[in-house]
This record gives C-alpha cells, sequence and structure tokens, in this order.
C-alpha cells in the first residue's frame, strides 16, 4: 500500500468546492489519511456529516488545522483574510496550505502575510464549478479533466507544490501554472466578465414592466436560460471575486463594453458587414474551443 | 384515417428549422399528405433529399409553393421580402402561408404587402433552435414542450390560425398568441440582446494579446463556454434578427448598458450590497424559470 498524500488534510469550507473535493477523494481511497472538514454555517457542516464526506467535522477553522500537513481553503476569497489570521497559529510546521479561491492576487495578498516560517502556502485554482452550492452540491467528477492553475508565490516551496499537483490530478484535474496577474486577467475575460454580464441581464429583465417581466418568464428562449444558469451561482462568492478581481474586471468590462456599443451602433445604422463578421469571429472561438476539448 | 392536416406543405429553406419540422411530421406519419422542400442553396437541397426529409425537393420556392394549401418561410428573416414578392403570383386561393421567422413585426412588414386575396397570413415563430444550422441539424424533438407564438395580423383567417396551431401541437408544441411588438420586444431581451452580448465577448476575448487569447481558449471556464455555444450560431440568421428588431434591440441594449455600467461602478467602488442585492436577482429569475419549467 502507498503512502497516502496528507495523513490529515483540512478542508475549511464545506460547499460546492469542499464537497466536491471530498467526494473525489472517496472514489481514491488512501490519497488522504484523515478528512478534516470545517464549516463556520452549522447547517452545512451537519449536513456534511450526514453526507459522510469527511472522518472529522470542527466548527472551528482552527481547530480543524491542528495536526493537518494540508489546509485547502474552500470558502470565498473575501474570508480569506480573516481565516488566514484565524488558522495561523495552529498551523504545524511542514503543513502545506493551499486554497481554490478565483482571484489569485487577492488570495496572496490575503494569506501570504499570515502564513508562518515552515508553512508552504500554494496558491490554486479548480477551474471548475456548476451554479449549485452548499455540501449537496459535491460532484465527485467535477474536476475530471478540468484544469487546476497554480500561480507560484517567489520562493515558493517546490515539493510541495507538487505534492498540491499531485492531489489535483488523483481528483481527475489537469494542472498549469501561472502568474498570478496573468491568471486573474486570463480568469476575468473567461469567466468572471461573463458572470457579470448574465447578472446585470437579469436584473435588466426584472425591471421590465409586469406584464413584460411575466412573459420574459414564460417564454424565455435559450440564450437567455444560458444566462439565466450563469446567473444563478452563490451571491457572496461572485460578490468576493468581482471586489476582489477589480482591475482586471474592470478593464475587460471597458474593452467589452466598447465593443458593445460598436455593435449597437452597427445594428443602428444596418452595418450588416460589420455584424456577420463579429458573429464569425465569435464561430471561429468555439471551433477553436471544441478543437481542443474545452466545450 | 384521418384527414391531413395539409394536403400538400411546403417547407421554404431546410436548415436547422425547417428540417426539425420535417423530421418532426416523419414521427406522425399523415398529418400532411406531401411534404415539399425548397432551398436555394443546392448542396441544403441535395443533403436533405439524402436525409430523405421530404417527398418533393425544388431549386425554385415559386415552383414549391404551385398547389401547396400549406407553406412555412423557414429562411432569415432578411430574406422574407424578396422571397414572398417571389412566391406571391404562385400561391393558390385558399392556401395557408406561415413563417417561422423571429422578428414578427419585420416578416409582417415584408410578407404582408405580397399576399394575394384568398392566401391567409398567420406569422408564427417556434421559440427553440440550437446553435447548429444546415438540415442535418434537424432534431424531430425540437420543438417538443417549447412555445411557439402566433402574433396575429388584422384580420387574420381564424380557421387559419387554428390550422397551423393545430400544425405546432402535432409537432409537439405549446401554442400563445401576442401582438408582433409585444413579441419583438420580449425576444429582444430573452434571446436577442443575450446574443449579441455573446457575439460581442467573443470578439472581445479575440482582440487580447496573443499570449491571453490562447490562455482564453485553454482555461474557458464554465461561463465563457455557455457564451460560446450562443455565440456558434448562424451569421446570417442572426445579422437579419438584429437588424430586423433594432428598435426593441437597441431599447433593450441601451437598458442593460445602464445596469451594467451601475454594476461596474459597484465594483469599483466596493459597493458590495449592491453587488449581492443584483446577484440575488439574477438567481430569483432563475428560480422562477425553473418553477416554470423553462430551465
Amino acid at each position: 500500500m502507498t503512502e497516502p498524500l496528507f495523513n490529515r488534510l483540512a478542508l475549511i469550507g464545506i460547499g460546492h468546492i469542499g464537497a466536491s473535493i471530498a467526494g473525489a477523494l472517496k472514489l481514491h481511497p488512501g490519497t488522504v489519511g484523515q478528512l478534516v472538514i470545517a464549516d463556520a454555517n452549522p447547517a452545512h457542516l451537519q449536513r456534511a456529516e450526514e453526507l459522510g464526506l469527511g472522518d472529522i467535522y470542527c466548527a472551528d477553522a482552527a481547530m480543524a488545522v491542528s495536526g493537518a500537513d494540508g489546509v485547502i481553503l474552500c470558502t470565498p476569497v473575501g474570508s480569506f483574510a480573516g481565516l488566514a489570521a484565524a488558522i495561523a497559529p495552529h498551523l504545524q510546521p511542514g503543513c502545506i496550505l493551499s486554497d481554490v479561491g478565483s482571484t489569485k492576487q487577492s488570495a496572496i495578498r490575503d494569506v501570504l502575510p499570515f502564513v508562518p516560517a515552515g508553512v508552504a502556502f500554494v496558491p490554486a485554482h479548480p477551474m471548475a464549478g456548476t451554479e449549485f452550492s452548499g455540501p449537496d452540491a459535491g460532484l465527485a467528477n467535477l474536476f475530471e479533466g478540468r484544469w487546476c492553475l497554480l500561480t507560484p508565490i517567489e520562493g515558493m516551496d517546490e515539493a510541495a507544490a507538487q505534492k498540491i499537483e499531485a492531489l489535483w490530478r488523483v481528483l481527475g484535474a489537469r494542472t498549469a501554472r501561472m502568474g498570478a496577474a496573468h491568471h486573474d486577467r486570463v480568469l476575468a475575460i473567461v469567466s468572471h466578465l461573463p458572470h457579470l454580464l448574465a447578472f446585470t441581464i437579469c436584473g435588466t429583465a426584472d425591471d421590465l414592466a409586469d406584464e413584460t417581466r411575466e412573459e420574459v418568464l414564460q417564454f424565455a428562449a435559450t440564450g437567455f436560460r444560458d444566462f439565466t444558469r450563469i446567473a444563478a451561482s452563490d451571491p457572496v462568492m461572485w460578490r468576493d471575486i468581482f471586489t476582489n478581481n477589480k482591475d482586471a474586471l474592470l478593464e475587460m468590462f471597458s474593452r467589452f463594453s466598447e465593443d458593445a456599443q460598436a455593435m449597437a451602433r452597427a445594428v443602428r445604422w444596418g452595418d450588416t458587414d460589420y455584424i456577420e463578421d463579429k458573429i464569425n469571429r465569435g464561430r471561429k472561438i468555439r471551433k477553436s474551443l471544441i478543437d481542443i476539448k474545452q466545450a
């Protein structure tokens, strides 16, 4: 029998991603010795226990990390600073601290100052997720074939990084590394801006006169249903992502706004060549996605 | 054996929607006596024949409608005026002329002037479709449980309207009626604007510096993949929809732009209450859609 990757791994936060990690670990017994689950929400913690997601359940994150050789923060990124401050004194030397946050510059800004000597911090971001949330939304195959991006910090412990990569590969993910700033720009355009637009258009529809709004709901066509699917995501998680990736998100929003205004202008003036050209570029991107099997 | 609804039904255009009608009719033999298929694109017409979608195949729409008691225009809405002019002299008295166009004010504007006395025009819009196009994209169950909206014209032949409704119910759809102007506003927000935004964001991503663009493709997360799915739709069809529903689309775009700017402002200034409230409204709309089983 091979050694477990972690003797005692603590998941801080048992929402959609935490529960999916726990579910995937169940498919690969022996990957961790003991799985400790912490959540400040008593209902979520109780539900995680009912679902048998872990071995030990703690309301208190500081207690959960005691004796752990691996800790993964799986809470909204806005909680990272407070959480890091709370657990830091209880992290044991040799422990690897990682996270699953969608905004890496803010994760590093908020966590790194608290990381004690002898503890390796390995920022990571599994690019997977659905619009569902909470421990019941855990999907054991959520990470299958998806990317987990590591955004190394200066002087990062290479052995610790490789251990986190090994964990993600066990969970089914492919791993890659990039700088945190670059990560945040890429995510702003592929994920954060699409969510901002989806949340917005649902609000725009909701503001329409009553008669129209009811018909919007009744006759929602394919395009809008896709938007509302995106827009059904967790409010706190996305609020935190938007405010913690502000600069990149606002830059991408600004670029997008210019392009959308240009498209609206083409519609107003009947510039059919422009419209067709833009639609064809969309198809080209779609085709590229299919070619590299991300769609 | 019951009478067929139409002795001879002509589908003008055998793309995604036309081929789906033909496919659905195959599941309900006897609904039409003969199915005539016309398409100006020789490759599409040949493919339709290879797939055995109809009984008679015509390159010429005018020839296809001769002797037909039912005609459905299934081409992009921008072609309606020219098509109506071409087929009008060949429509026989008692024939019912309908269409599947997504913009009903323009359909009525472009077709009605050509409709000869004795022919009933029944504008209709089946609210279904995927991002695929062409005769091979026909899906026999495409209309199952989806809405087909009729937008009655003044003095519309009620018996003709009921016959078109009966046809759509055979194809699996639910039917409803509303004014053309109201239809165009509802569709602008649930379908046309979402498509405009999706096409645009793909272009915005495509304009990013080479290094980022490649990673956009490689690491496309869920949100962006949904957008590119929408954006993969047929360029000519969507170009025609945008320009033929200009007023409603630009009004909805303007409302959306104001809302998106307000959201961007909230991100810039860290107005977390505003952001959370908007996201919660998105979830509420999503929940409404699930409650009425449109998602």
